[in-house]
């Protein structure tokens, strides 16, 4: 096969899953089958307080399992917060040291265990690992202890992905460490410990699984890169038969649960499609990948200079990345339109659930997008969080790090096209 | 949670795959990677013959990765047969032994490997761990070793499953053993192999593939069992909505592309849907579990007499295990659907490929099926692989065996509905 010039391979991958209310509550058993005697449990502050790690720890005193607490996991992780869990961890684990991980958090806890299981067997600083240019991109060298994951929002899929999201401080940038010793060894998916969440907080969190599928769905066809050879494979594929069906099934669920989670949020049906919802579009682009709307997100959420959601308990400005990943959304669909006209316009009808929506096809994706934006309360635009005209070039800058991601693009944007996305996106609505 | 007395909870899970042409070519980096040093590769004289283990062979050789090879896997694993790869493992083993196993070949091969990995690695007898009543039902007492297995026809999805399937002469019954480090660490499924696979083995490994959604897809619903605990859990959580899932991809590549693979077998659009197919069923059914026509398959194969299969090159009498499942289906299918109507009639019309067939709704399904197994060259009924009226008694007595597959069945069926479903299906057309 070897004289073919464009790709006929993926590759395919997803922790195995204990999912449904009640699940956590075995989590003590869970970990203890895998050998693990004694665990570095991580959490933030909010989380601490609804007594959910609590609860953990004592499903695995009950099942024999020794246990330490994190509990101060900061929210959108950052090269410096990191290096700070990974000490404490280090200071923790004293001479028994640690030989597994449980993660009981969003997106940040789990992505921080993820770095700390990391740097507490691999050594070395956390820009050895970031993905290149902004890091050193080094795999780790020895292997990862067991990380469980217990996702606490429906939203970044973290539970499922070999992927560590982190803002880079002095570069003001997020970058990411990307490797498939990362992913937990079991996602514990438990859809009563989001009862509670916060309408913005549910709000945001979603609009992070819409992105999931719809960019993975739209994604540059894993058929149509260049071929590469068994060591120069990457995480993020294309879009292939594989996440294609998780990201339909996650629009699907996410159609006919999403605005009743926010507005109704102690509907556990709901709350469970929208688990599902999180877990499947994690299943999908955690092998195929995401694209402009996450690239564009990284510098919005980098960049953030005095924005505050409503809704969450920040002690300081920040976009929550289920904003940031939304707000160019509507406009980056726009610009990816032409290259498979048939799958937005499927998408749209699979995310409106709705199989004739009026309008011209091209409008059809961001108008469901806009709609559903609006009726969750995200905000309107890239300018409701704090940017201006005079900020694009920066933010188009921002974006053009992120090769990552924009290598998946159905279209490849020039910088001039991010202009364009960002000056259209500034108010959606 | 725990005051429920019906579940909440499913699991699930699948190895890592490597998907498509050219995908095997790689599998010595991939071994390597695992940080495997010397693996035994396992396959039959059938496939040794195609070159197959020899390409595999030169590939580990290139990453550094020493091997034996054992080519002499029986087709249909017995108890007998897997204690003599054993044993020959153990021998070709030597000093260094082996730190991980290879497995090139259908569903015989594959499981093999499984068997051979746990005897090697928790020691003891293979009824030892074979499931209850029939065996003893023992875990495995130490880890096993990576296997990754590169199937070879599109058939059993063994690759996905924590199943070993085989015949235990002495009693003249099928069973299994089941347990998640069975599990394979890798799949490596290229449809490349499967181009020469002659029509009749294509037919009725295809109809395996059949089975598994179709059985899976009208599977007990989890939430129907009684609730488990941690300790409780069983492999088979009935359907789910993540099988639902696979189930339904897996129905639908195989309206697009069975007949096709079989008639026009060098169509390798066609193979690699046939590949997909058979490695989604497994990502559902590995989870969900098959039930009345699997059931019935395994004293229609532990019991026959001189049916000797066309275009299998048997040196015994053998009913093959994609035949042996597709045999009752139709009846078995008339059977379970009044518990679920909507979802027999939607398996129907995604295996026709027809979204609003004729006939009665009850018929639709069997009515699919027939036509497909006429199309293929599937013998006509039970009849035409040696068995009478008066075998009936035997067949339900082996059938009533397979408890844990009959556990899962949306309908439990007595001795007398059994006994029907064997007669209806003596000649199905």
């Amino acid at each position: 096969m070897t004289d073919l010039l464009t790709e006929s391979v993926f590759t395919w991958g997803a922790p195995p899953l204990k999912f449904g209310p009640g699940a956590v509550d075995e989590i003590g058993y869970d970990v203890a089958r895998l050998g693990v005697r004694r665990v570095l449990v991580l959490t933030d502050p909010r989380i601490a307080a609804t007594g959910l790690p609590a609860r953990v720890a004592e499903s695995l005193k009950a099942a024999g399992v020794d246990h330490a607490l994190y509990d101060q996991v900061h929210c959108e992780p950052t090269d410096e917060s990191l290096r700070a869990a990974a000490a404490t961890a280090n200071d923790l684990a004293g001479e028994d040291g640690f030989d597994g991980y449980v993660a009981v958090g969003g997106g940040s806890v789990i992505d921080t265990a993820k770095a700390v299981n990391l740097l507490s067997t691999s050594g070395g600083d956390v820009m050895d690992y970031v993905n290149k240019p902004v890091g050193a991109g080094r795999a780790p060298s020895k292997p990862t202890r067991p990380l469980v994951a217990v996702p606490t929002t429906a939203g970044t899929g973290s539970e499922s992905t070999p992927v560590c999201v982190l803002d880079i401080l002095g570069l003001k940038v997020k970058s990411g460490i990307s490797h498939p010793s990362l992913r937990p060894v079991l996602a514990v998916v438990d859809p009563l410990v989001t009862l509670s969440l916060p309408a913005a907080v549910t709000a945001a969190a979603g609009m992070d699984i819409v992105c999931h599928a719809l960019e993975s769905y739209t994604a540059r066809p894993y058929t149509s890169f260049l071929r590469h050879t068994a060591e120069t494979r990457v995480a993020y594929n294309g879009s292939n038969p594989v996440s294609d069906v998780w990201a339909e099934k996650a629009l699907t669920l996410i159609a006919r649960s999403f605005r009743r989670a926010v507005l109704v949020g102690t509907d556990l049906t709901a709350r469970s499609d929208m688990m599902a919802a999180a877990t499947f579009a994690g299943m999908g682009f955690g092998n195929a990948g995401v694209h402009i709307p996450h690239a564009c997100a990284y510098p919005i959420a980098g960049m953030v200079r005095d924005y505050r959601p409503a809704g969450y308990d920040a002690d300081e400005a920040m976009v929550p990345h289920g904003q940031s990943v939304s707000l160019t959304a509507p406009a980056a669909f726009r610009f990816t339109f032409p290259t498979d006209p048939e799958r937005h316009v499927r998408a749209a009808s699979l995310l409106s659930g709705d199989p004739e929506p009026d309008g011209p096809p091209a409008e059809r994706l961001p108008g469901a997008l806009v709609a559903l934006m609006r009726d969750i309360g995200i905000p309107s635009g890239v300018a409701a969080v704090g940017f201006a005209d005079n900020d694009v070039e920066a933010l188009v800058e921002g974006t053009l790090k992120q090769q990552r991601l924009l290598n998946v693009s159905p279209r490849t944007p020039t910088a001039d096209d991010l202009g364009g996305i960002f000056r259209s996106s500034m108010e959606n609505w």
